[in-house]
């Protein structure tokens, strides 16, 4: 993650994975979801964590969700629906249940169709934010899968050339076990960056890159900007498409967008919030079971000969060596779970008022 | 396409499409192709030029192909041979055959999977130059499904922060059904510009935009640039990944070729280019069949009202209007199959010198 986004050293504090994991689990339980959902959605978030995805973790989310969860506008106790099925695909009602909760079990789903047939497919319709995308995607790499994962919704993102924003931030995930190296996680969002990161550089004083957002009539800013925290674009940011300007390709995230929405939305019979803005919404699973096109060892061999091939890559001045999508992920949890979760102070405090409301034990600080 | 990519007005030469699609099909016969496949290929090619794809069309690659069969590194008489087989998958030997012939046929497998079991999914390898994905995706498209085609190979693209190239262009595809809005039709590659696009450039004696490639150190140029035809990298040009630096999101596009590589190449059994230089092109096929998952009727009603939703957009003052994905390339086709396809006049020689010495009917003018 780019520094700008990063915690200010002086407003971390590290704490213990395992004590996090537990008031997580609390808190879904205070908030009327069953124990083994409870037990889900606290593993998305903490291992989310854990691999260094910082704004998807306990840190942003947890908050709205139980927000959600209080103002009666998400199902605590969801049930999720078949609507449809043939030998490899299910299309599934979410049942208005919070998306972390639902997303590993859909994915297992995915996985079952695969071992029968070679692929599974599931989409998964009226349902709530799903978390990092990645987290689920990687079940499939546990399972000796390629996994793909992608959710659809919001309308944050500018179309190229347009004043008013119309997609989401749409994120595409990718997950393929190896061998010699850490598995291959890959994980963005389809625009130039997430939407929280705007608060984030508002909150830490710092710049947003050229590219990221558009002004107030959706022309691109291609220089680097601070963000005023009483902005009123902080809520309503702008984005633009992964490319910045049509220039520099922002066509092509754009397009991605509309890849993502045509598999999660449209796909599972519904339509994108930019139609339909009460809509809930919709995510796309997709398990490759790979003995079913070539011999899993030669697969995982040759993922091994790519990543080293990039790894052993010189690397430009700017940086001191060429990574792939994962490694560091796997680096953040091998240090997370031995050092703790370092969290914005802010966030620690959260953490200890909301745990006393709801007379659970909270976080323990190392 | 860009200004800078346009072919002169003082160039353009316009022939007419069925004297081309005859001409073509006479040239793959000429190279030894079955008339069938000579059938095909023709189509692909010309259907992409008339869609206003001009760099994947005739222009650039059908001498290449040519040139290829000549020298007895393509098989004219390919047999693709499934190598492996499940309810819903297939991975195919193209036997060194040219992909823009094979790719037809491998979506027509995915479809006929996808019928019987809701998704199909065909991995080809062992293949040549596919043309345009959203060719093959389309396919799927007309037969009521949604389609996606990625192909993978060569080395032209720098990782974030590489000093030396390693990935593809891995172009990216989606093809979706609509009923009162033309087709849905997203290709793009995973770079900032397709490779042929510096040559294009310095032909034109244009600008190349900030961020599409980096400099002989691999470094990102993020001003826009003149190219000389002398330069060296015309050949290699150190393309940077969609995205341009990482500042702007270049890990996002990095990843995404990685996410095609993975698909293509790895799936099928296969090693990256950037690991064995002299392998041979991989390509992916998908067909989701809409009715395993919702009613087609509902399908594209919600097509129509995401593209509606998007031509409606006020525009900033940079464009006079917001399109999507496919629609342009459906008003080229109005245009083009009615006036011709437009060709830059030194194509136009090519296409007469080839028709006397393989004595062939040549193109019309128009």
């Amino acid at each position: 993650m780019l520094k700008q986004f990063q915690i200010p050293d002086g407003d971390v504090i590290r704490v213990d994975s395992y004590s996090l994991r537990k008031v997580v689990k609390d808190i879904f339980i205070n908030c009327g979801v069953s124990e083994i959902e409870s037990e889900i959605g606290s593993d998305v978030l903490v291992s989310t964590d854990l691999r260094g995805v910082d704004t998807h973790g306990v840190s942003n989310m947890l908050r709205i969700y139980v927000k959600d969860y209080q103002d009666g506008k998400l199902n605590p106790s969801s049930n999720m629906k078949i609507a449809k099925e043939s030998i490899s695909t299910i299309n599934i009602d979410g049942d208005n249940g919070l998306g972390i909760l639902q997303g590993p079990t859909a994915m297992e789903y995915a996985i079952k169709k695969a071992k029968e047939s070679g692929v599974g497919i599931v989409t998964l319709y009226n349902s709530g934010h799903i978390g990092a995308v990645g987290h689920h995607a990687r079940i499939a790499a546990d399972n000796k899968m390629v996994g793909i994962c992608l959710t659809a919704g919001g309308t944050l993102v500018l179309p190229t050339f347009a004043s008013e924003s119309r997609t989401g931030t749409n994120p595409i995930s990718l997950a393929a076990p190896s061998n010699k190296y850490p598995y291959f996680l890959f994980d963005a969002a389809t625009s130039s960056i997430a939407g929280n990161k705007v608060r984030l550089v508002a909150r830490n004083g710092t710049k947003l890159s050229a590219g990221s957002i558009g002004d107030e009539n959706g022309i691109p800013i291609m220089e680097p900007m601070s963000v005023d925290v009483s902005e009123d674009f902080i809520d309503i940011p702008n984005l633009l498409p992964l490319g910045g300007n049509r220039d520099q390709g922002s066509h092509k995230g754009y397009g991605l967008s509309l890849f993502v929405e045509i598999l999660c939305t449209i796909l599972s019979g519904n339509v994108p919030n930019m139609v339909d803005p009460n809509g809930n919404l919709c995510h796309f699973f997709a398990a490759f079971n790979i003995e079913s096109f070539t011999e899993y060892n030669i697969f995982i061999s040759n993922m091994d000969a790519m990543l080293e091939t990039l790894l052993n890559t010189p690397s430009t001045s700017e940086a001191d060596r060429v990574i792939y999508p994962g490694i560091m992920e796997y680096e953040n949890e091998q240090d997370r779970i031995e050092n703790g979760i370092p969290l914005h102070k802010e966030v620690v405090e959260w953490f200890s008022s909301t745990s006393k409301l709801m007379k659970i034990d909270s976080v323990k600080l190392l």
